[in-house]
């Protein structure tokens, strides 16, 4: 089954958008992880166990890992390699490329980790981003608006009457042959969500910003959803996996998770 | 001594401003060479060994080491070790992400990796750049002008009046407060290099294309460096890592970039 139809499968079975951001980092988790051999792994194991029956998909941002190095490309994969099938995993890793080094991100993120999904920035164009468009059976979320304030810098800017990051929802559809792109919307700008749903047809939204970084979660969801007729992953990391910093990290992750859902099933969507 | 001066000093002394792009590929380094432990180490070594009195600067493109995963991260970690203390890597990784984010990008290729330089994406704008910034002893080259042809989907759109990659640059110069910033500015646009030499002052200028792309190296080092008055590295990869598939590959690539030093010597640059 293809990622889009996996996750329409689990919002409608698990009545969630719920993504689980995996930006473990060796300063944040418990204390009591640290005597062992790889905290990580075992942090994100024992998430990923208090977790995977209730969200619909995982998204470890690249950065987190690569900072420990080979190790750290070690760690995602042996953590990807732990989520269950049924769940689907979103390498948060914003690549983009010329052509031939594109096609080896791909391999790398696709191949070598085992993702089923990435995030890619639009900088470069269309040829930067089709080596990972051709794994049909693979899906990209191309960054449009994103949820930090420098995002006005030029994501705002207006070009030919509209602003750039629409000019990119629109390419974005357009580049869609395969059935398997979807955009990044921030949470940060619930208006503008609205916005993007109504000019992006169904493409499938993953939104970042909701928690630590203030999003709204009820307009995210309603207007990411379009009242439920669309899909939108939402995104929480900091404000679930770090719910508690004792021995009871896991649990306290999977309460919030629960809260989450709990609230999103008053929101009519599902 | 910074990057900037490093850079400098290297220009003047050699009368190069070649920069050896190590996008080094299983699949087309020498045959002779896969019997070795580690191969691309070895070729890596090999042209390193070869060419590092005459070029000014190294690019290792960190796709080509991480669709090899951990072992292509240890990999690229040893071969920024081999390279001599005064020439300076630029690891080309097109980095942008949000501020915590990005912040962790930096460790993973300033501190991990031990790179002097990066490239970055500008879409996300200011404050996710800045932890790269805040390096001031290592420098970063923001893409302005990519040479693939989609550069034009979204970097040639006029706002305002003018393209998005003259805003891209006016804003990497306001953001220049610790004299380490510069823009990557594709050689398949020579009449563009003048362009935005024109518009940004004296930052340092990194140039792909030329080479495998097509581009024209005395435009681009004529304009590049307006003249002599300001730096621009010239980024050349396949023409000569892969100047010869033979056992002579390394004297081979030293040939070419002799070449290159020699083509450049008539340009009246330095």
């Amino acid at each position: 089954m293809k990622f889009k139809e996996r996750i329409s499968e689990l919002v409608r079975d698990r009545k969630s958008l719920i993504c689980v951001g995996l930006d473990s980092d060796l300063n944040k988790i418990p204390e009591h992880l640290h005597s062992n051999d790889n905290p990580i792994l075992e942090f994100n194991k024992q998430i990923i166990d208090a977790t995977s029956d209730l969200c619909v998909a995982y998204k470890p941002n690249l950065a987190f890992y690569e900072c420990l190095g080979s190790q750290g490309w070690e760690t995602l994969k042996a953590t990807i390699a732990v989520v269950p099938n049924n769940v689907p995993v979103i390498v948060d890793a914003k690549r983009g490329d010329i052509g031939n080094t594109s096609r080896m991100y791909a391999q790398a993120i696709f191949d070598y980790l085992g993702g089923d999904a990435i995030t890619l920035t639009p900088y470069l164009g269309e040829d930067s981003l089709a080596p990972f468009f051709e794994y049909k059976d693979k899906f990209a979320f191309v960054l449009a608006l994103t949820s930090n304030p420098s995002s006005q810098d030029f994501q705002l800017l207006e070009v030919a009457g509209k602003p750039l990051y629409h000019i990119v929802a629109e390419a974005v559809q357009r580049w869609n042959k395969n059935d398997n792109l979807g955009l990044v919307v921030g949470a940060s700008h619930p208006d503008k969500i609205k916005e993007v749903r109504e000019i992006s047809g169904n493409l499938p939204f993953l939104i970042p910003g909701v928690g630590a970084q203030g999003g709204d979660l009820e307009a995210s969801a309603k207007f990411g959803t379009d009242n439920g007729k669309s899909i939108a992953l939402i995104n929480v990391s900091r404000s679930v996996i770090y719910a508690s910093d004792g021995v009871d990290f896991a649990e306290k992750a999977r309460e919030e998770v629960l809260r989450l859902n709990r609230e999103m099933s008053e929101f009519e969507i599902f």
